[in-house]
């Protein structure tokens, strides 16, 4: 079968590799329907994600169909359509019994499709821990509606989710990409009184805005983001701050405009060491939370796709088959043609 | 000045009181702009709130304009426009400490505008810890918008608060009366996947529906209520259930439709003993949340309508000046023309 | 091998039973080294438990030894000295991916042990889900010690933990037999200022008492109660109330004891409908909790075992073999010779 | 009267000064009956806390004896025997409603007295908003039991509290000196498994141990801290983990005994910015709380002293009266004779 296979040393290429087989008694496999390309892929393709294996097919945001599952799959069938996960993880741990699915303790467990093991820019791909990693799609969803089920909207959902954010608050969320889209969507279920989406990408602010995800729009070096949020709150700052950016210059941006007592959780993957200042913040009691998706919650994501109040479909912006990936991997890494997300059709 | 009086024995009249002067330091004076009879009134005027002081003046859903303050009051100045909380509370009591103002140990605090001290119903009134008790009306903010925030949308923001309702999550409203539609309107800003409202009254379900308030409208003796909730949660029941209706009957309904291990929050005030088959319900793990609104959330209510995410002003159906009132009084008790709401101009 | 069988209509013998095999590879055999008598074993004999299957045999708090698994089982191995959760659960559906463990979804979810399935008071048993329902006991920790880990000790810790006790709270524990004694032992670890016992049994409250689990103990009818907590609380009644009695006065007793604004947390199983009185308590703004435990913290319970900071060992207050096990059932049921629990031994 | 006047640049000495006189209708004034040096005087003394303002009274750790209050002090009348808060709150602005005192928007709010209003290292003193900021020491509690309860207390009972620690939990304290110590009796209250206390100093890790405070305590350089706490729990590291040191290196071992998803509380006043390794800790999903006590629960505190489940008498090591404060200054600084906190006698 077609698949992307990372080579090692920041190279990518589309090549061919035979298709997967059930090894576990709980693993799947799947027929990929449609996929897509994340940032994170783009991460690896540069050599900044040290622990991707080289030989592994990458990708690790897909729908597909099931085709076959080990002996001790319980939840799915063949013929399901499904979301996959992001994260593999055994739900028997201590660290998934809280809920920690990241730190999941199995050998394979957090992120490891398409890094260290197998993933979905690919015909077929093998799902371990099937039960805890697929959720089935209902008919009436599309596989647009339902692809960033896994990745993308459950990065929003966790983070939401943990920033404590209470009906009339004011959020920010610095960073207007598509995990920051998703953010907005997914901080909009608690009832926030406004949200201030920050980028320097005017283009998609305008998105944010037309959406419905954001209330207010600012730029950087253009509007005083200081000022406005803190005119905005009675001078306060912001009650919640979502750090999606992932720059020295976006991790001071976020603790200044939080209000005490706020909670800025830091959903961007940085690249460098931060500056804590905490002579400057003290007695401001911020707590930060910092760390990747917490992917267990792709049931209630769906049913909420499922009842029309989260949809990503819009961030699809450009579409192509898995022929045309490697085309689309540089548009996508560049940022052309307002490219916000890609849907590859194997 | 005019005002409705409570005459005791279930006998109420418009008539002419002196306007109210201010009596503590933490006092305020205000001018009624705008004010409406409530469900409690009728209680009261059946003779069903035995605490109620004959002679009081009635109402405690009511806007207005600050016209003096005592000198203790630092939050609110003659002339502000201001929203009146339906509870007055000192702040200060191990109850007001932890948000529990419905019990504040004050002996005017609590539930005692328009029962047990002078109220709303009339030209002027006198309110007590003015800080605690008035909110002010932004200047784009009309009166008609405004006037529920201190009692029905209180009441629904505070039972929607401890409902406990995670984004998703399947919510049934038992009651769609003023209470039940605010109760909707603040479940919603928890980001439920589904609002299911049921009640007798088709007009009203309409209503809820047509305000996009309701999801799902369901009649009892019409419609299968257990089967529907049922099926549309996987054989579980409701998440979240809010009793808003009062009967014994909703009272079996509320915790029948709940899933286990639901929070059933009982908003309705009973005016009879209730059955609690702990036998029936054992292992279903349920919890009960009684009692009646903990009114110190003003601020988050007002700021919400500001920025146009709460608005019940559609629930005003009929408007009326003060020497109409006892008129409003018959058509309000008797539910005729379709009657939610009155807003009465003194 | 000898086993106590439940024979129907209230009956129950010591009989012989064939050792029970491994039926699904969840499952795994253990050999019973101690075993004890329930208050739910007496409501089974007295035919009170409906769902209880004629032949089951009983029982379903007891330790043991770990002699084969099936092949699915991967915590623990033969040889593995095991508590024994009293609930079987599945760890995948809906409810227990929420620690909703006592509504489990699967056939056999929730409490079977002893009831629907073969039970513990034998020589040997079978444990389905036995990765979610065996806890290894530390070499360190006698069976005595741990006997109690996956019903009474379970109990107390589901219920001190719902009761959101607050450091410094004061807690009203109605009920001193064992599970009103683990309730207690559980509760003080959230740092209580007072736990008040209420019993009418003085032989157990001075347990309790000795035992450093009650701070203060009253009796009904002798103390007055309600006078006592009000006035130790400043006129306003206990934060967090227990009520592990099971009767109509007790019920009462509970709410009244509460502060406003508290939790009653219905532990006790109850024969018979209860009154809720509420226009009494209109305004008192009462969380009830009701149910049973969920049996999902064995592992954190065995931790606080094995480092001192829970010990039950001292309820054992009778020991005899298997074969005695009949005048044990008797003694316990009519709690002669001030027995607490017994240990019985295969 | 004689007081500790902070003369600014680092300088502080013994001198006269006029005994307070009310200057609000919500001040108190009291005579100070025993005050005590804590390491921010210390801080102040070398200038390093810039908001001090010379000519200031130092000293904000203090109980005493109400002699006069303003008219609109409710709670407590002359004659009383107070506690003293560290800081002084309006309890009405955004942040004392929700708890976050520290943050109060009066001018005088926080940590005001000693620093930037006078306080207690004197005979008398004023206290603003002495509804909030005084605490009723029962008759039979003394001055040296009740001593740390605005401070020192206060801050431990507010590290503990948002730390989030579970029973059974596993908790680290890096810092044995005061206000370790109170930490790691407040964090016993919540039922941790394990505290285990890290220092430098050997003398007051015996202390930590003798009070029962410590179960386990480990020295930099002389033990294997990540090994041993790995070994104690499965390989997780700590569930909790508060920092009270200050140091760079102190920063870093608290994160890295951290398990995943744990609670890292930074309650040491830095005087240096931190290094946030972010690459290093990513997926680790750690939460850092950082900032300075909220001192509103001093009721609660008062309880537990009262009760016996508080007390932190022992750290007194050492008394003497207030003419000899200067040479209990330098010995505290100095850290000689194995002092941990003095008594001082006006």
């Amino acid at each position: 079968m077609r698949a992307v296979i990372y080579e090692g040393n920041g190279r990518i290429r589309l090549g061919e590799r035979p298709v997967p087989v059930i090894q576990d008694e709980r693993d799947a496999i799947i027929q990929v329907t449609l996929t897509t390309i994340c940032s994170s892929d783009i991460h690896i393709r540069h050599g900044a994600v040290p622990r991707a294996v080289p030989g592994v097919i990458l990708g690790h945001e897909f729908v597909g169909r099931v085709v076959e599952t080990g002996k001790a799959v319980r939840k799915v069938r063949p013929g399901d359509r499904v979301a996959v996960n992001v994260e593999t993880f055994c739900g028997e741990c201590f660290y998934c019994r809280r809920g920690f699915v990241n730190n999941c303790s199995d050998e394979h467990g957090g992120w490891a499709l398409g890094c260290r093991i197998d993933g979905g820019q690919a015909e077929y791909a093998r799902i371990p821990f099937a039960d805890n990693g697929l959720t089935r799609i209902p008919d009436h969803v599309p596989d647009e509606k339902a692809l960033f089920t896994g990745d993308l909207l459950s990065t929003g959902y966790w983070a939401a989710r943990i920033g404590e954010i209470l009906p009339g608050d004011t959020v920010a969320v610095i960073g207007a990409g598509p995990t920051g889209l998703c953010t907005m969507m997914c901080a909009r279920l608690y009832g926030p009184g406004r949200i201030i989406a920050i980028d320097t990408d005017e283009y998609r602010l305008n998105v944010a805005r037309e959406q419905g995800l954001a209330d207010v729009t600012l730029i950087p070096g253009q509007d005083d983001i200081g000022a406005y949020i803190r005119n905005a709150t009675s001078g306060r700052g912001a009650d919640v701050v979502f750090e999606v950016a992932g720059g020295a210059d976006t991790f001071q941006l976020a603790w200044q405009t939080a209000r005490p007592n706020a909670v800025v959780v830091v959903v961007a993957m940085y690249e460098q060491d931060q500056i804590l200042p905490l002579p400057s913040m003290y007695g401001k009691n911020l707590t930060f939370k910092t760390g990747g998706v917490d992917g267990c919650y792709c049931q209630e994501i769906m049913d909420l796709i499922s009842a029309g109040k989260l949809d990503a479909g819009f961030m699809i912006t450009h579409r192509c088959g898995l022929d045309e990936i490697m085309d689309a991997y540089n548009i996508f890494e560049s940022k052309k043609e307002h490219v916000i997300k890609y849907a590859v059709k194997p």
